[in-house]
């Protein structure tokens, strides 16, 4: 037998301590080592916003294990506090500083984990030094996060960046009575997450909960007073606030990999092949400092997930350890609760599937989560990506107060199997009435899609009736709902007709031979008009898919969902 | 253009309304006329236990649509009270008879749909007329066992059958304060849909509720008073109750089917191709009545489920309007809401698959349905099953108070496409804290199934365990918890063994070199612990799967779950 192998892992978060684990599990005598720069490893770092918000009360349940019990459970040292400098390749050593002593060393390895995770982007923006001003990456982060909203004076919060951590400080920070403004330079929220009827929905929901949302603005400075920050400066206006948390994004940490040539992605992430090896045989890397292949279109996508990086050290682990295997790559699935509101998303997006050249169609439904007349039933909206020429799903997303994380969980098996959305349409859910319908929304939005890919119907979204509505086009928007819902809600324009739908086959005569564009509450009762008109003969009908349950415009007055 | 196509519809359950809406959309001018032998149609059978419980308070809520609603929003001619009592084939003509007046007769069709649905299995046991003894089938059925509740003067009742109907009937009879006695012929509950493991865990669920199961009994006769049921009398014992439900199963209703000299199938069932057609190429077959391919085996099985009917009805509605879509079967999804814990299965049982002639490995594996720290955090406890062969996943089971039924669902995608384990280990499922850990349990159960394939590890399940105890073999059980949980509860047993993880390393000399089983609380400590026994080189070392959670034994003295 040789020497025992040399394990050493730069980074305590999410990889490297599952790295170091498994490694170790899988063989029993190497000299296992991780490095740490910060104190604590191996804790809940998607957690912290809900240690901010104080749903989670105690800061201890966030720390998986710690140094000792790592050493202890699993023979792995663990030395925290310490910075690595650099990493001489050709010695296969690494230069170590101590950061409680500053002391100088060197470690020698014949397997090397980089695990150094993201960093969050802060540009340098006038003003951003000014105290007050937070990033949330570390537990020390969210203590001092904290700290700040106990002692804010205005109780006025802003949020740069309506990203998934943006998202969550919005909820913790108005849940620990803060009045926040969200700021974000492009005109939805999660923009690089939703499509902008999701999101809109959400953001709708948002605006609900007392958020205030400026779309479309860029920060441009921070003003402050005796050091403390005050207000945020967009493009358009002035925002008070002397919390501010910043978060419009992460960027790899590929510095030491970089320092020490190692090849970089052109997203700053350090490429890695499939078995998670970079261009240095001997040097791993996983976690948020790589990007993943998207299972779709094959392109490598920097998307860190906590999710992501505990793979990436089961596969890293054996490869270090003589195992050869691979990980395959991601589906781009992300969920969020904001408020009452539970976002998912998997797959491409419409955009971005169309930018990838598929062309596709794609349909939007509303529905309960389980069957009505079963208590805890609540409204979750979904939308389906699906590619015409092979009748894939390429996407799905939704939102709403119901589960709809179940349902993006069961498109991200799909999609990763290559599901066709036939398939979606039969596919056998588990049906009981306090889980679900007999048919799932899902089902419902697949064979919505078939028709449409069938050309049995065509729906229209609800933004761009909102578009013809305010272009004043000439077409008539056919109410097909009860006179008592008509009366509570409706959207007020000179082209609204309302015509109940159980009497719509003796009143349609009523109804002039030019574009109709049929709505409802949800749009089932819509689609059925649709197919009645069709039938008879209109030639230019059209279904508002969601209709005023996707309504995103003020003119409702009050809240559909 | 010829002249309109007559459709009629034998059944207004799932799968005729289901049909006939459709139908009615893809054909405008076809004339569709369905059949109901009751008042009722199109309603939410499998919410009656809910209404029964309380759960779901007024009965209109489960009555989807009615007779005059169905006319006027989809222009489908209702005749409720109606028997049908023959088909001439032939003459595509069939006979029925008005309930209301005894009027008798004819209506053509150029397409059928039998959707007769499935009739509760009511074997002439000595005493099954007894006034008090009733199946749950039909609204007026659930009608009359609320009166028969509120008469009871036991309060005791007695449910005949551990099926899914019997399962949901024992929570709905406990809500309404009876004290509920469940008898079942087989050895566990939900024998059809469960494997042991499971079964037993949920089991345990309903003693601590304070239902009394009496497995492996039959029933033999009823005995009453002045005609009302008083005791059910089983091969073993005599049990009191002036309740009873009988639910044993169901058997599809074929006989119309069957009188015409149409194929029926060995369940009973009416023989259909893919595309739901019968024998007879005008005459379709959907819902409760017909089997399915199960599309794991390629077998024909009986599996009367609401959501499948419903899927039948969409595609028959297309073959009988001159489209051409196919059912390719179903996965066998199941799920159930008993008290607190919620149970569902998918694709083969391990006995099952054994059956069928797979070689497998299995896995079991407690784990919380999203992060500790999070608020609402849940136990579940998984079972997968995977043919060793091509590594495809086969089935996959689980119960628990946590969220058992997103994994259901996520296998039911997965089998469907025939996932393999290994693509269940990387898989891309949502992540954020209020929705799941990092790692869901799937993920480890993957790895564990994945791990026992490769030999990394031996598991062993909590029974086999038992039986072992019970044989008094000669072996050490090794617990590897803290000394405060062993004192809290543990298996009092002359094998056992305390040696706390932590302390394993230095402490594995105290260890005799014999076979080792290793348990924890979940499994997770005793899979680590065995890898370092394994490591040191001690040759007999399992761990045991789920450890005390699954253990089912009494010896625990209190519920783990």
């Amino acid at each position: 037998m040789g020497k025992k192998k040399n394990i050493l892992i730069i980074g305590g978060g999410a990889c490297g301590p599952k790295t170091a684990a498994r490694a170790r599990r899988l063989d029993p005598d190497a000299q296992i080592t991780m490095i740490q720069d910060e104190l604590f490893i191996s804790y809940a770092a998607c957690g912290l916003p809900y240690y901010i918000s104080g749903a989670v009360a105690a800061r201890n349940a966030l720390l998986v294990r710690d140094a000792l019990a790592f050493k202890k459970i699993s023979n792995v040292d663990v030395l925290v506090k310490t910075r690595v400098d650099g990493i001489d390749r050709a010695a296969h050593r690494i230069n170590v500083t101590d950061l409680s002593d500053k002391r100088q060393y060197t470690l020698d390895y014949d397997k090397l984990v980089i695990a150094t995770g993201a960093n969050p982007v802060v540009p340098p923006i006038k003003g951003i030094n000014l105290q007050g001003i937070h990033v949330l990456k570390s537990v020390p982060d969210a203590d001092e996060i904290i700290t700040l909203i106990s002692e804010s004076v205005t109780k006025k919060a802003v949020i740069v960046g309506a990203g998934l951590i943006g998202m969550e400080m919005a909820e913790a920070l108005t849940a620990r009575g803060l009045a926040v403004t969200m700021v974000e330079a492009l005109e939805r929220v999660l923009p690089a997450v939703l499509d902008a009827e999701i999101a809109d929905l959400l953001a709708n929901h948002m605006k609900n909960k007392g958020v205030t949302l400026k779309l479309g603005q860029k920060i441009v400075a921070f003003e402050g007073e005796d050091g403390k920050v005050r207000r945020a400066i967009t493009d358009k206006e002035s925002i008070e606030g002397d919390v501010v948390i910043f978060a419009i994004g992460v960027r790899p940490d590929s510095k030491l990999a970089e320092d020490t040539g190692l090849d970089i992605g052109p997203q700053g992430d350090i490429l890695v092949n499939e078995y998670l090896q970079t261009s240095d045989p001997d040097i791993y890397a996983g976690g948020d400092c790589v990007a993943n292949v998207n299972l779709i279109t094959g392109h490598r996508v920097f998307v860190p997930m906590g999710s992501t990086a505990n793979k990436h050290g089961h596969v890293i682990a054996a490869n270090i350890t003589g195992g050869k295997e691979k990980f395959p790559g991601i589906v781009v699935t992300a969920c969020v609760k904001v408020f009452d509101f539970n976002t998912g998303r998997v797959g491409l997006g419409e955009k971005q599937a169309k930018d990838a050249g598929y062309e596709v169609v794609t349909g939007m439904i509303p529905g309960p989560d389980k069957p009505g007349y079963y208590p805890g039933s609540r409204e979750i909206i979904l939308k389906l990506i699906v590619e015409v020429k092979t009748r894939r799903i390429l996407g799905g997303q939704g939102t709403g107060p119901g589960d709809v994380i179940k349902r993006i969980d069961v498109l991200a098996a799909g999609i990763t199997m290559g599901m066709t959305v036939d398939t979606l349409c039969d596919l056998d859910l588990a049906y009981a009435p306090p889980y679900n319908s007999a048919l799932d929304v899902l089902h419902h939005l697949a064979n919505l899609v078939r028709n449409k890919l069938e050309g049995r119907t065509t729906g229209i979204k609800p933004a761009e009736v909102k578009e013809k509505l305010d272009k004043k086009e000439d077409f008539v928007l056919l109410d097909v709902r009860s006179r008592p819902e008509w009366e509570s809600t409706r959207i007020e324009a000179p082209q609204t007709l309302l015509l109940p739908q159980p009497k719509l086959s003796e009143d349609m005569n009523r109804l002039p031979h030019k574009e109709i564009v049929v709505m409802c509450r949800r749009g089932g009762r819509a689609y059925q008009a649709a197919c009645t008109l069709k039938s008879a003969g209109f030639q230019d009908v059209k279904f508002m898919e969601g209709s005023l349950t996707c309504w995103c415009d003020e003119v409702c007055g009050k809240p559909i969902l």
